[in-house]
């Protein structure tokens, strides 16, 4: 008998951007995250840990189906202002919060959960809402 | 010496839909998703696996900022098609393939991947590009 598929996590989260140099210089040097492919034309690629990947995607460029040696594939874009929500440590909140000051970036809001965690509101380049978020928000982080 | 911020990993993944019930109705009956909160006029929370949530938000409902006991969470939305992959094993590659079918779901495209992945494309209710992809598609996946 075959297994029951299931999906075994979330491996690519999206964002789309204007300017992909502008975005890739925010998230590698204000979020510090690793870039780990990508070209300068269509997107970027970073590792912000574990088995996921965050890829930018300049807006426009993936309106067609994009051929790849071993597929197509299929178009697809977006408009924000989009929201994503990263994981931080409990000790790292009060650094955070002055390595966003230092980088020029305004705290847009800040919530204390109701199991304990805490999330730092933000914009990126591209107006997209960033929060980075400790744990104690929801009933698995 | 306060230690230097980092990101541990992506939280939340989003994507904006016009029927939050129908958008439920197939990420939880068609992908098998755990739903773990939200509410109906808002938005809902799924569980895809880890330390993870997908965060469906009826869109237009999040251009105000909104309050929680806690603080204020600022304006997002967003327009698609947006794109999301999710991990599957190599070993439900198949049967995936199978439930797809099973509930009326086109499969849009099919890619291998020089690291020996394979991803599934295919659309959820509002057009959003959804990915399946087995292990061997990026350094870290």
């Amino acid at each position: 008998m075959q297994p029951t598929p299931r999906i075994e996590g979330i491996v690519e989260t999206i964002l789309y951007v204007d300017d992909l140099e502008r975005a890739v210089a925010f998230y590698r040097d204000v979020l510090g995250l690793t870039a780990q492919g990508g070209d300068r034309e269509r997107f970027a690629v970073f590792n912000p840990g574990g088995r996921q990947v965050l890829l930018l995607f300049r807006r426009g460029a993936t309106l067609v189906p994009t051929a790849v040696p071993g597929g197509i594939i299929p178009p697809h874009d977006g408009h924000g202002p989009h929201h994503i929500g990263f994981a931080i440590t409990h000790e790292s909140y009060e650094p955070w919060k002055e390595k966003l000051a230092s980088a020029g970036v305004a705290i847009e809001g800040e919530t204390h959960w109701p199991r304990g965690g805490r999330s730092l509101y933000f914009r990126d380049p591209d107006g997209h809402l960033l929060e980075l978020i400790t744990p104690g928000i929801w009933p698995n982080y």
